[in-house]
């Protein structure tokens, strides 16, 4: 199955929001074997809603929207979709007092009359639960069975519903036509793409017969191969062959297989050694401790940490030596050895990870330009120090900077 | 001048990359007046970048386009579009010789061959330099005057492209027909989308007859009023009128005017108050203090903090007292209120800000929710605190507790 996706809103068009919404759909998607073929964004504006949904349909018959269900006036998404499936709008009442009763039992008072609009509901439309928020999710189909389902664009709500509607509805559709189409992804850290590519062999589109794709991000670059088959059992014979040879060219560079964060590999493997982390981070501020600590049951081995942004700060709160910022400063290697050792002191955890550097725009100097960072990991008195030279923007260097030392300490504690 | 724009990549499409360059490239363009009417993506496939970039061409002569000029096999943008335009591939061997010398002065070794795809250049296409790496840029306009300028899909490199040398292009071709597209937005945070428009008026799509856009966000929802005029003087009366307008129903919610981070806003109020910042913070672990050291030039305020998320580092580096965690818990006004002021102790920072919560999904028992979160603001010894009960996951929790947090040292320190 061949869906299109059409995120609607004027603050996505003009760059307000970022559409993140996009992306987790067709992650979601895809598990399912269905592939979002073509994506498309437009305004808050109704004639580019129905140009646009339209032309997708044609290509298609399969349409998913977010956005625009909201109860603002320059919510358009609604009306515009009802227009085209040639269908009027007719009021629910009785969803109504549901949204009033709602509305109050949150403590919020009387509901405001502007979410009247949402309980306009083209005729013949499936009405989506919404079990997040007060927009219902809607869904359109033809005689010739076309349909565009309607969800709103509040992250939250739009995910709620996916989960709770339109992947069922899809699995159901799909029956016994489904193809089995599966993927395994693997991340690499601290290579660049056309090195990588390089080791794989530069004309390399695919392995083993399987298509091969680069997907380069801010963790590094991610090395993807798919498989569409009619059998399972084909299938994961294919993906394992392939898998296998990538690991054996790349391996020292895969920190993971899969969707998940070098952070959440970091607690995995020091919780299995009974280690406990604290960090002690300079001029990433407490970006490091933000993502150990951003994984759901963090706890069990993040202590905390000391965000060391000023020099007093490195002195009195990690013992860091006046003499060692005097002599060598604060980004430096002395310091951030330094800053490993006082962290595990002060907290007690047997890991201790610190990052000191530029992250920029100013500061930098010919001897220590901006990007230079320096990050130390002591690992119960065992010490490993990373010195590098980021390139890219204050934000783009501040999360490479957690991203090396969190693989400094993948490989010291791996082995 | 209309312009569409076409993202290109599997990662895109597939959800493993949110695509932030739109977003990006929409703002820089706004600025000159430049509307994107339409946006698409698509995948790493050369039919589907001929048919997307072809409609585009039809529908506004304008494209831009973003990724597939990388060095693999599955970069496809080049060639497509050069078959578009009816143009062949020539390789430009000057350009590999500096390529090449670039390599080795960065200490790559030799270059790859894989990156010869990057020197072959449609016939007639402007080649448009790389600041930041070595996928050149690529214009080619038909004699219709109609244009495709192809960018880099890395952010770095396509930020640096756009600056020097699309927006240059672009304005020169407005030259006297440029239209005064100019707007305002409101930033609010700590109300609803819907609330806001109940003080707005339910059916306002204008406010002093310029069009009206609510943006919610993760920061809050921002309101933007838009004026399309001729004569730059007319447009800065109407977009006064309506700012004040909007402001004299709302103002107690708004935290800045314009692309400003509330991070941002309360760095500027500490410093104009010779006030230094200090964070103790538990369930975001270190995200307030990423927030707030994101912004360049951060370390005049910020000294830095403490990331408090285990019980004993809360007592032995903050001095919360063990007969206060007992008796009311981690989450709690009364540990809130000893962290903000150990922090301040511990810092000597003026301002100390403290966060604990329960972020989820684990943790939550029926007196204390998920999404439970009390933050303590200690300015000079005068203390305030806000017990919310957020909703969302578990990124979500945790980004509205840093926003609340800021919000509350705002309105303190403002008066």
């Amino acid at each position: 199955m061949q869906i299109e996706l059409i995120t609607v809103g004027d603050e996505l068009l003009l760059g307000y929001t970022v559409d993140t919404n996009a992306a987790y759909i067709a992650r979601e998607l895809a598990a399912l074997g269905v592939s979002i073929v073509r994506r498309g964004t437009v305004g808050d504006n109704a004639a580019d809603i129905v140009a646009s949904v339209r032309e997708a349909l044609d290509r298609t018959g399969a349409v998913i929207t977010t956005g625009g269900l909201g109860p603002t006036a320059d919510d358009l998404t609604r009306p515009a979709i009802a227009e085209l499936f040639g269908r009027d709008l007719v009021p629910d009442e009785a969803r109504w007092d549901v949204l009033r009763a709602l509305w109050q039992e949150r403590g919020r008072g009387e509901i405001p009359l502007a979410n009247r609009s949402q309980i306009m509901i083209p005729r013949g439309a499936v009405v989506l639960d919404n079990r997040h928020g007060t927009a219902p999710g809607l869904w359109l189909e033809d005689e010739r069975h076309r349909w565009c389902a309607m969800l709103p664009g509040v992250p939250r709500e739009m995910r709620g519903m996916l989960a709770d509607v339109i992947i069922p509805r899809l699995t159901e559709r799909l029956g016994d036509d489904r193809r089995v189409v599966r993927s395994r992804t693997l991340r690499t850290t601290g290579i660049g793409e056309s090195a990588l590519a390089e080791l794989l062999g530069p004309d390399t589109r695919d392995v083993h017969g399987l298509p091969l794709a680069y997907l380069p991000g801010q963790d590094g670059v991610d090395i993807r191969v798919t498989s569409r088959a009619l059998g399972a059992n084909d299938t994961d014979a294919a993906l394992n062959a392939a898998v296998d040879e990538l690991r054996a060219r790349i391996t020292r560079y895969v920190y993971a297989e899969g969707a998940v964060d070098l952070a959440s590999v970091v607690l995995d493997v020091c919780e299995s050694r009974g280690l406990h982390i604290a960090v002690a981070e300079s001029c990433t501020g407490g970006l490091l401790g933000a993502r150990l600590t951003a994984i759901a049951g963090s706890s069990s081995v993040v202590l905390g940490g000391v965000i060391a942004y000023s020099n007093p700060v490195k002195e009195q709160m990690l013992g860091v030596a006046t003499e060692t910022l005097v002599r060598h400063g604060a980004v430096s290697e002395n310091v951030a050895v330094e800053m490993a050792a006082g962290v595990r002191r002060a907290t007690g955890a047997e890991v201790g990870i610190s990052i000191t550097g530029i992250a920029g725009p100013g500061g930098g100097t010919v001897e220590k330009p901006v990007g230079l960072v320096w990050i130390a990991a002591n690992v119960s008195g065992q010490v490993r120090t990373h010195g590098s030279q980021f390139i890219g923007d204050r934000a783009e260097i501040r999360y490479r900077a957690t991203q090396a030392a969190l693989d400094l300490v993948r490989r010291m504690v791996s082995g």
